[in-house]
């Protein structure tokens, strides 16, 4: 639930005055997103939502993260897309704070993914891949192998109060992943963190893609395998064949994967287990007093990252 | 900010798939409603507010709230008006809750009201009053008089931790109240809680009441008396008589006061001032740990009790 900043409709209505998308007619604050506040607005032009950036997000990248929806919406990605002021600009402020106004896609999230869900994401996500070439602003990856390691000596001390053997586990797996991790792959603006709650599907058909406050420039490949890790699996964590082989197909459709891509996917998938292993055992450490947000069960990564460990070979993920 | 319940898309479309407001194309948990989980849904058919009554509300009062809604809308007053399922019901069964489906109203409400703003609110009231007539169901106020002593026994004892003499000042209004509360006034449909942030506007022209969770039957003057102390005090919490002259001219132009509500309205203003009072401190001493909500100002009302204790005759809430 994020609406941390209050927006009297005085103060909106006069922000709506610099854009052409007509009279305020109503607004709310919605319950979605983490780091910022989000309300969703009615104008006479149509249904928007409003962004104002909270402390949590460094101001210096908004531009990326506006210029690059503005830049894959011009590629026909079905993204949200940046509403331009009269002036030009996409970045406007607040209840000073940051803003931006970008179109509003319909669409739900699917709590229970299906095989077809899989595939439409695996095609979303290369389209997604080939959409950013040409994107001029550059963002690295902080959640990348450099940035493990800081997270795992936040963690180490109480690691194995979450499950024993933890810290022992995560430290074996960090040295293999800083010694073995690629560095000639294909990279690209990747989206980096396209979990269920992010991509949107009405009547089965995918119907947008949000949330592109992860994204930077990274490696293509580990893009899918975090979207692997995200999505293939079943609710008691085993991988799924079916899915898995759905989604790489999809993608190859679209963007074929190299043979050092397919070679790299089992390392991939283990950073990218590791990477979401190590930010939700920090956050479900350092849960705040009274905090109303269930922190994400750091386990659900460690068993995924356990069955990466055992995979010989990439045709196991489904690669044909 | 108000979503306690997590409701799936996929159970939210086979819970849709019982009215005839088409497919769910998005829906969004708002922050709105502090009692109750509430979406805003977009469907083929149009925009609509879905809530989920929590635990509370009384399961018992809710056929008198979207009865009373379901009554109020039919009658031309515009408030949101319950949609039935095809079994005709407006009552349904979501994620466990009772759940209802209402139209969505344009509007936003206005935190700096002018003068005008108080003038359609007085005529809102009253045509609320009028049109609650014939109502079948009947739902006592639980927050009158009789509610008001047991509030002030829970706050007592630390009644002066917010306040030098509170505890004191509480009694002797306690006191007064009990002793000279009015019995033959006209009564109704009460709102109750009609403060601004119940009420929606559009380009200054109000578009709609919401939020008929405090409704119930009681005197219809005490309904006038507690939007007086809502809306028609300045920001430093005195009394505006252009404000409150506005409100009950409109009011009375709808109905007219009777000789006796004008009489009493002084003693309704101080009861109404008390029980906001009683309940914002209740509220404020019993804030939960890591409570996200801040407790509104109980101190507001003590001012403006205070007002009231020193009004001599009703003309000086603006009656003509």
């Amino acid at each position: 639930m994020a609406v941390y900043t209050d927006v009297t409709a005085e103060d909106l209505s006069a922000h709506l005055s610099r854009y052409d998308i007509g009279e305020l007619l109503s607004f709310k604050g919605i319950a979605e997103g983490v780091e910022n506040s989000n309300f969703l607005l009615h104008a006479t032009a149509g249904t928007f939502i409003l962004t104002l950036y909270e402390k949590r997000v460094d101001p210096a990248d908004l531009p990326f993260f506006v210029g690059l929806m503005e830049h894959l919406a011009a590629r026909g990605l079905t993204c949200p897309q940046p509403v331009k002021m009269r002036s030009g600009e996409t970045l406007g402020e607040l209840a000073g704070r940051p803003a931006a106004i970008v179109t509003f896609l319909e669409g739900m999230w699917i709590r229970r993914p299906q095989v077809h869900h899989c595939a439409a994401v695996g095609k979303a996500l290369a389209e997604l891949h080939l959409a950013g070439e040409g994107f001029a602003i550059r963002r690295p990856n902080a959640l990348s192998v450099p940035g493990w390691r800081p997270l795992y000596e936040r963690a180490r001390d109480r690691a194995d109060t979450v499950a024993n053997g933890l810290a022992a586990t995560i430290a074996g797996e960090l040295d293999h992943c800083e010694r073995n991790w690629p560095k000639n792959l294909p990279a690209g603006v990747i989206h980096a963190d396209l979990f269920n709650d992010n991509v949107f599907f009405l009547q089965n058909r995918l119907s947008g893609l949000i949330d592109f406050y992860f994204a930077c420039n990274d490696i293509l490949a580990y893009d899918l395998a975090i979207c692997l890790n995200a999505w293939c699996f079943s609710p008691d964590y085993e991988f799924d064949f079916a899915k898995g082989s759905a989604m790489i197909a999809a993608y190859q459709a679209v963007r074929l994967l190299s043979h050092a891509e397919k070679a790299a996917l089992p390392l991939l998938a283990r950073g990218s287990a590791l990477r979401f292993l190590l930010t939700r055992l920090v956050d479900w450490l350092n849960v705040p007093p009274g905090a109303v947000v269930t922190p994400k069960d750091p386990l659900e990564y460690l068993k995924k990252l356990r069955f990466h460990q055992k995979v010989g070979s990439p045709t196991e993920y489904g690669l044909a």
